[in-house]
């Protein structure tokens, strides 16, 4: 069996080429070139050769459509890092940082062209459905982004309300690239949407583990602080679970951690966290994160790929879901 | 003939149909909303369908294409207006001062999404072709929009490297809304580019009247203040052209009063124009506007078009050219 290494070389190779080539103005090109070479673990483009490799299809087509979606996802973290104003993105400074705000937006903005051109190297059938599809998730990820910038001021989000923002946010983009390893590899529209639909569910699970690991991870192995969505006061799956489940005193006390600035950040955390507990909250969210686990894996059955192809698949499903960090 | 007014119209009343559209999260689509709404002479997208027409395509054909050109430039108005930290667009509130500076990008990167998406309406042929021009030049807005902030700190500007920051910046959208017209219509290749050509001279020429009209135009008429571009110290086409055809003495005063805040703007807008004038810059840019308008009506003789169509295009031509703002 192939490992996750194996596509993720490939797919590295790629990059490398991409960002060797040279461009100008180089004002405009450098801060691209920087966030690209920044790292990462490469997931989303990973899963693109991975799901093109299933469906038979050949690794080396799925190059240009994993590349767009890595691109796509770079631009908006350099996007997401001015609206957060965060000074730090993999240990390294950021791009509005490092250059200016002005850099951020124009070099984010020439991101999302060059991703959208990397699809020009597919036949015109191929080239409609790749963009038309990744049109469709740029703009949901937009939107899951405002509905998350709106969540800050609303004490009435709904569970399901905050599912369709994650699910917006960050799944429908691992969905997508799934999905563009099967149109390049010719899939049938309906088996297009069961791996989309599988890595959307494995996406919302993601991004649930993601909301539990930032409470209740290790420390030691967890990158970022734990507590930090705490002291952010983010509506989090936990929060709203909490809301829900809690007793009204349990209720008042949350609102009263989550409106207060004057705490120290262990006493706020340590109380959060015990009212997440009491509460059922962290319970909820663990079978939450089986539950869209499981609604994933139920994606692939059907699927008409080898039983080896579905077990390298759901591996990797699994070994998402049991990382610390 | 049909007049602009006619064509105007027809994308208007796309325009409103596209505009009255529902669609969450409101905090990102208000300000979408705003922006088109702001009015405008909508010159680009009545050159899509006026080129549509020429061509013998149907008009209503042209409307989606049309719309992605003027949906596109309103996204580069909201990020460029954040970019000068404008106030004001047209005589209202810019985007990010009547929301803020996160709205204005996050709604800017909807708009160019969007603009993509609105191609989808298109045949794979002709989708992959609009798709593929669009980028094309969407990236030259960028670059363009970098080669202009890159000039501010630079003394050294040729007036080649000026003439192709201009044609990225302004003249390649014209040439680009024009081809899309044709593309629609089914023009050959040969036919795409050449209207492209007309196009994209025009827009050359166009800016370069604007940069004159900064600064000898009526003020009773222009719509901004004269003298605008010599207060902000900017190098346009006037500035290099004094550069390179006046005096050792000449080029002196030009950099001492580009380099000088001190003196009052009436002072330093008066001495400029008098070195723009003694050098001989005024008459030089006379020239190129007529120079590069003459280029654009070249690429009309060629055209498989009627003369009476052709009559139109030049007229617009020509309008464009004798106004005074």
């Amino acid at each position: 069996m192939k490992t996750i290494e194996y596509y993720q070389s490939k797919f590295i190779n790629h990059l490398k080429r991409f960002n060797s080539t040279s461009n100008s103005p180089r004002s405009l090109y450098s801060p691209i070139k920087y966030i690209l070479d920044l790292g990462g673990k490469r997931l989303r483009p990973t899963l693109t050769l991975m799901t093109a490799d299933c469906f038979g299809g050949n690794i080396s087509n799925g190059l240009d459509a994993a590349l767009a979606i890595e691109v796509f996802h770079n631009f908006s973290l350099i996007h997401d890092d001015i609206m957060d104003k965060a000074p730090l993105r993999r240990g390294q400074q950021t791009v509005h940082e490092k250059w200016d705000l002005n850099t951020g937006i124009l070099s984010g903005d020439a991101m999302l062209i060059l991703a959208y051109k990397l699809f020009e190297s597919y036949n015109e059938n191929q080239f409609k459905q790749l963009t038309t599809l990744f049109s469709q998730t740029a703009l949901q990820v937009c939107e899951g982004q405002q509905y998350d910038i709106d969540f800050e001021n609303r004490f009435d989000v709904t569970i399901s309300e905050y599912i369709q923002m994650i699910e917006f946010k960050t799944a429908v983009l691992v969905g997508a690239a799934m999905q563009m390893g099967a149109i390049v590899a010719g899939a049938s529209i309906q088996d297009q949407k069961r791996i989309y639909d599988f890595g959307r569910n494995l996406g919302i699970a993601f991004q649930l583990q993601d909301d539990y690991l930032d409470a209740f991870g290790d420390p030691e192995l967890f990158g970022k602080q734990v507590g930090g969505d705490i002291l952010e006061h983010k509506k989090t799956y936990l929060f709203l679970k909490a809301m829900s489940l809690g007793s009204k005193d349990c209720q008042h006390k949350l609102m009263d951690l989550f409106s207060n600035s004057n705490l120290t950040p262990t006493h706020k955390i340590n109380q959060t966290l015990d009212l997440f507990k009491s509460s059922g909250a962290d319970q909820a969210t663990k079978e939450a994160i089986v539950n869209y686990t499981n609604l994933a894996f139920e994606n692939l059955t059907e699927l008409p790929i080898s039983d080896h192809m579905k077990q390298m698949l759901h591996n990797f499903g699994l070994q998402l879901m049991n990382r610390d960090s």
